[in-house]
């Protein structure tokens, strides 16, 4: 279920087959009625009461959607040629959103994940995502073995203790991995990597660690040709 | 209030002054009876019922603490010399949480906040500052003006159609200006800054904005020496 008009707008303009079932207040129906119209949708005109059953938030929008399980079909070769990401056990759904949200921002078209991490229709992943789920693919560790792309593209991994990610150039196929919130990546996937690499801290700050959010960006937006 | 081991050992750390209260489950008192007792701290030994009726977190920790307010005294002086940032209408409790902690990364050691900002202790802000609130000072407008540094230090406005930050050089005194997760900063701040930038986007990419935390980051990571 997609809650409120960024969210259900998304969907239906990245692919509107996603979308099974739109509700939606009869206040609302006149901004929606021709885009799904066009797109063949009848939506179901609910009131505030119901709309507040469906809804998972405090304050209910006036449109939610129930769309489809995203059936992306897996492609190594496509991992091969362009940047991806690699998360390992990320528990926080607003974290995994975030970087979902920052991947399509620095056109990253995959993001593969270990089976720890949170769940792709976690709500609060897809609202936080604002909208990039629908254009980033994610795929689990049931459809990949991360060690067979060791040696057909460059691994970056990381962590607190590799070298100057601002030395580092920019690169056009690469897989950056991340590890979790509490305990980064594990010496196993370190060992993997090709390169650690780290998001340097000024020489006085007593800050232990960088969210995991964040120091993606900021990787992302070093190795990622703009 | 403060939950946690890191928190309470943060806030021990950096200044135990702050700490009016410790409570802390009995099984967890052996590992914190030394240093609680070489700060002449006697905490309060609770069960964990005590404990679920005290926390706020649905999983509490052993150990909680009570705070005094911090009592930073305000210093235009020190904005003029270093590099700080500001931020406008963050209602995010997280992210404005993500980029205290971000700030104390790069040795930013002030935070201005408008009014319209998360309050400095909204316990989920002081949770993912993961202890860095304990080091970089907030202050509300009530106590500053804006308007004043102009002329004084170098403004920098985060936009969507500013100049590419990855051309900027980094500077050694500067306010960088951040706004709201739906607005963004208002015509009048972008007026009053000396130069609008921008963390350019892939080209292709149909993704709208970064979140406000890790465009912090990216800019940061930029324009502050570490």
């Amino acid at each position: 279920m997609i809650e409120g008009e960024k969210l259900v707008n998304e969907a239906l303009n990245s692919n509107s087959q996603l979308v099974d079932e739109v509700f939606i207040l009869e206040s609302s129906l006149s901004e929606w009625e021709a885009k799904l119209s066009k797109l063949n949708i009848e939506p179901h005109i609910i009131n505030s009461k119901e709309l507040s059953q469906l809804s998972k938030l405090t304050t209910p929008p006036p449109i939610l959607a129930l769309c489809r399980h995203f059936n992306n079909s897996f492609d190594s070769g496509a991992i091969l040629n362009k940047v991806s990401l690699y998360l390992h056990e990320l528990r926080d759904p607003g974290n995994m959103g975030t970087i979902i949200r920052t991947a399509d921002w620095f056109g990253i078209e995959t993001i593969l994940c270990s089976q720890g991490c949170v769940d792709i229709y976690n709500p609060k992943l897809i609202q936080s995502s604002m909208g990039s789920i629908f254009r980033v693919k994610l795929f689990y560790d049931d459809v990949f073995n991360l060690k067979e792309f060791k040696g057909k593209t460059t691994m970056y991994a990381a962590a607190l203790n590799g070298t100057d990610i601002f030395k580092e150039n920019s690169i056009d196929n690469c897989i950056i991995l991340l590890g979790s919130e509490s305990h980064g990546l594990p010496e196993e996937l370190l060992n993997l990597a090709d390169k650690i690499i780290t998001v340097p801290k000024r020489d006085y700050s007593k800050a232990e660690s960088l969210n995991v959010a964040v120091a993606a960006g900021i990787i992302c937006s070093q190795l990622v040709i703009t």
